[in-house]
């Protein structure tokens, strides 16, 4: 039982969900307190049956809590975390701004959940687009060892948050009326359109966003040798990504076996019947926790190769569900309070 | 000089823009007759500044025919290919039912024009996902020979013909509306939403879309031994497919050659600016001819591997301006009349 936790960012699309969780998966607590930029703080959240009011985000607000679950952006991130840490307080982070940071675990808790082992007070949640991957990725890794990834992304516009839905349905509306319409939040007009590029140039002519997906998948696995080539790119879906997946193993997989390897690991479901035009789809898969893997088949230009289908709600298991699937296994390991 | 053309198809979606190009290109002819289903017999077109009306498409229609260029559903090919031919018409077919036939070439001009020699009155053109794939193909596989291909495409709405456009503005009207909507063109509903299957289950797991990718690209390079790992995405864009490709060379070819190599070639334009978010987007590429080029970077997971982006109108370079092109090369080729 955690004796105090706060949730930051709660007013956040990915914070509104960390409270639903926390509540659905009956995350034990004593004490509940939400965090929020000044912009939001004084607002009245109902969490189960009962009514917060958010307080203003400070250093001093993580004294006396255990256990802060956090979803800002990364420039939030960078000074909230020490904060909380100097204060004894473990966090739980969805930025970008800590997770190849050695200090900080970086855990999908059916994936590594040895990270977790003696972490430091910061454990690091995935970027959405990797979650689901190494998800997908471990069953086959266990198996038959995965040497080289090749994915190419269909991102929803929930990605940028509650922002990023509001101006695709804004920018959709204008675009059927035939009116201008000037993007803020993604760069160019996402209605009808695909914008290959998410994040900003990193490096090597790849964004930030493909690079979280090679780093963060090496230090998932803890092997700098698996080789992951992505390509990332903004879709005009509301919520949920998909990924088109080519995986290289060491070992041969046939696509009965792959399919077993996927059906038996927790927190993957498998929808794959062509014939029947069944495979997961971005707005059936959303609001669900699980990752969702169909189109299972073998590579045709590699002798080890398997392509797959991906899809899982960026808002649950890409963000919320794994922080409190995170805070769940944290209890398990290094019981807080009892 | 033709003496005299017939467009198959022509109140079609492709069909339209080959009139547009046969008008804009100013290919030279001296008759013109328009071919459709009875559905559309008797409507008045405007091409340049002449009025035709539609006449019915049966086979004594192709009676002094000297060049059809059809564009048709494959049923429907599948019997006027030979009534035409045995009419001592040329065909110029964009189906999908006559392009893996050994009697018919299958051409793109800029890629293999040399499939035009001796050619038995068929050429098809191909499948939009493999024309623009090829056209992009073409200069690295001179500099350095393509070994191995993985894509991932994003194709839109138009692909299905005027039907799957209609479909997808109505769908789209109908979410934002919360109204309920049954897809007829799509097997899902499309509006902000992926699906992961285009055309029916062909073999092993693929569809017949991913196949022709695999099989027309072998066809067109004369080279069996390329290999084509396709994954075949519907999304909710009108117009303009794009794909995420990754290809692997025999000799390593560095990002600065593989952009020189695209911009001499005719028919591709490079948009490759990441800082600047400068990169091809399909709202912006719709009614160009073009196959547009951008985020080329090298692969982080192979030795010999180059990352693009690649874009093109499907009506037009995917369609109806290849087949133009086709009957432009002819005319040089092998002069009907003059």
């Amino acid at each position: 039982m955690y004796e105090s936790i706060a949730v930051v960012g709660a007013t956040g699309a990915v914070g509104r969900i960390i409270l639903d969780q926390i509540e659905s998966r009956k995350l034990p607590f004593r004490k509940l307190t939400l965090l929020a930029s000044a912009r939001s703080t004084g607002k009245k959240i109902q969490v189960g049956s009962q009514e917060y009011t958010v307080q203003p985000l400070v250093p001093e607000a993580f004294e006396d809590i255990d256990l802060a679950i956090c979803s800002t952006p990364d420039d939030i991130a960078k000074w909230l975390v020490p904060e909380a840490l100097k204060r004894n307080c473990t966090v739980i982070d969805e930025s970008g701004a800590w997770r190849m940071d050695d200090r900080a675990a970086l855990v999908v808790p059916e994936v590594n959940p040895e990270a977790l082992k003696n972490h430091q007070g910061l454990i690091a949640s995935p970027n959405c687009s990797t979650t689901q991957m190494v998800v997908a990725l471990k069953p086959l890794h266990d198996a038959a060892r995965v040497k080289r990834v090749i994915v190419s992304t269909y991102q929803a516009a929930s990605g940028a948050g509650l922002g990023g839905s509001r101006e695709l349905e804004e920018c959709t509306q204008a675009v059927l009326q035939k009116k201008e319409f000037t993007p803020e939040v993604f760069s160019h007009q996402l209605a009808f359109n695909a914008i290959p590029q998410i994040g900003s140039h990193k490096e090597q002519g790849y964004t930030s966003e493909e690079m979280k997906m090679v780093y963060e998948t090496q230090k998932i696995f803890g092997d700098k040798s698996i080789r992951v080539s992505p390509t990332c790119v903004r879709i005009p879906v509301t919520n949920c990504h998909s990924e088109t997946i080519l995986v290289e193993t060491e070992r041969k997989l046939s696509v009965e076996e792959a399919r077993k390897c996927f059906e038996e690991f927790p927190g993957i479901r498998v929808i794959d019947d062509l014939d029947q035009k069944l495979y997961p789809l971005p707005n059936e898969c959303t609001g669900q926790d699980e990752v969702f893997i169909g189109r299972i088949r073998e590579d045709l230009s590699c002798g080890n190769g398997l392509n797959f289908w991906c899809v899982s709600d960026n808002l649950r298991k890409g963000a919320a569900t794994n922080a409190v699937q995170i805070a769940e296994a944290l209890l398990k390991e290094t019981p807080v309070s009892s």
